[in-house]
């Protein structure tokens, strides 16, 4: 198989979805780092046992090889600025940061999904990386939904359809069970979520542009030039991944960098636009067979199940 | 702290979402193993490893160890049959499977969304688990929807909202890319599930049952008794968890098995009843607004949408 690309192996790693967590720890001399990871994962239930890998080049890597204990915190689904904040090098990361302290001079951060306080209980060699293995001294179940990482953007969970194995059951022949649960606006709207998607997906995808690709052109197409930063703020993906999709695109020549501010290129314009109608023309299509006074009811009342959500990030 | 429970820490790991994989190996006896596991992850990026543990007491553990390279088989969503034929004991899990065969002996699934062929590149201690690291001589990356792990059930990625940051931008200030957004059926229809969620999971919660104890009561409510088999058809869970769902709902009294047929005890459908009603009294609660004509448009689009996909599965 030769040598292996490290930038199309780590595309291709991202096709596994994970969690985000973030891993703080302070050594003996009071240092306190926090690191955002989604290399975390279990290892053994007794002994309670958990791992993950840290970059050998990461500024961290000696406080948490120095320190007795750290903490994964596991993020909720509205943690995405937590993320952000530990994904990113700043002079203070835990400035304007609530947090309690864990075992060993862990940090503990508040609202997270779960977390688990470790001492430190072995380090393994991994290539580039350092895997060390946490062994769990304490920990907390808040159930929250999860925030997630897949193909370099955030995402949340979708509960999966229960019908996953007979998928003709509910045309066939209605069970109570099945009645009820065409009944449930949950149901409805979960369902109807994965119908489009996985019509409308593939058809995103012939366009050669990664998941994170044209999440970032598709909202440099509203835009006269954002700088990076501003980025950060209207597409779900931590800086790294925007890094990542912004070198990809300069290099497929689909976007320019002046002076810190990205725009697209003519060519960009032409591949985000491509993006744009194949949307829209997907939208056209599915939603044809329909007047526009349903439409408009239809809309107005997912706009409204919007609005009645005080904060999207609660 | 004291001692951890592993029922609990299990139960707290299951916070952190992961994708599901099915690892395959060939010994050099030709004996061919795969087993469902979501311990993957990556290490590091050059060398190209990765990593993931194997249960001591797993019967397919010494083929693992004996062969010299293993497959990552990263599924896709519709591939739940897949993960649960693999989690499971059985005489022959490939019969009736297709697959072709990957670097030493190692077995790769059609239709996945990522595969990684690997070396076994070093084992490694990890208490009631072995950790194997593979280093990656081959990969392909299909960027499928995946299959998602999470409380013991199975999901779907729905992805996150972009104005992750500013939750108020798009009532404050409509931007151009906002009104686009606003008029794209896909962004409504995620961003309405993810605020229904976001004020449902909560008062599901408060019945003081997990997601996969609340989703096996909810099933069986409509059933006059039923076998795990064919929970396993109804429910999206493993059958280990559907185990787990059983025993812990046997503890509190709301479950009962007699010859192999489950069903719930009085305070069970009692239980269970109060799920029900929480989910419909929330629905009530928000559709109390419109009119029945309006709740029909937007109930016949949704069913609507949902009967577009051929099949559930793919």
């Amino acid at each position: 198989m030769g040598q292996i690309d490290p930038k199309a192996f780590r595309r291709a790693l991202g096709n596994f979805a994970t969690g985000v967590t973030v891993m703080t720890a302070t050594d003996r001399d009071g240092n306190r780092v926090g690191v955002t990871a989604n290399s975390f994962n279990s290892v053994s239930l007794d002994p309670a046992l958990i791992l993950w890998s840290i970059d050998r080049r990461s500024g961290s890597k000696e406080v948490f090889l120095n320190a007795t204990h750290f903490a994964v915190n596991v993020l909720a689904v509205d943690q995405i600025n937590i993320s952000n904040n530990f994904a990113r090098p700043a002079e203070d990361r835990f400035a304007g940061i609530e947090f309690k302290e864990g075992a060993g001079g862990s940090v503990l951060l508040p609202n997270c999904a779960a977390s688990f306080e470790c001492e430190l209980h072995e380090t393994l060699d991994g290539g580039d990386h350092v895997i060390l293995v946490g062994k769990v001294v304490g920990f907390s179940d808040n159930g929250k939904p999860p925030l997630l990482y897949h193909q370099g953007a955030y995402s949340a969970v979708l509960p999966h359809p229960g019908h996953a194995i007979d998928p003709d059951s509910h045309k066939k022949e209605a069970s109570s069970c099945d009645e009820r649960l065409f009944d449930n606006m949950h149901y409805l709207l979960t369902q109807a979520v994965r119908a489009y998607q996985n019509e409308y997906y593939p058809k995103q995808l012939s366009s050669g542009l990664s998941t994170s690709e044209a999440r970032l052109a598709m909202v440099l197409l509203g835009e006269h030039g954002s700088t990076k930063e501003e980025m950060l703020k209207e597409v779900g993906m931590p800086m790294r991944e925007i890094n990542i999709a912004v070198e990809a695109l300069k290099l497929k020549g689909f976007l320019k960098c002046v002076e810190g501010t990205l725009s697209l290129t003519e060519e960009g314009r032409a591949a985000a636009g491509k993006l744009a109608s194949i949307a829209s023309n997907h939208q056209t299509e599915v939603f044809k067979k329909y007047t526009s006074e349903e439409i408009t009811v239809f809309k107005k009342i997912l706009k409204e199940l919007i609005d009645r959500d005080p904060d999207p990030n609660s």
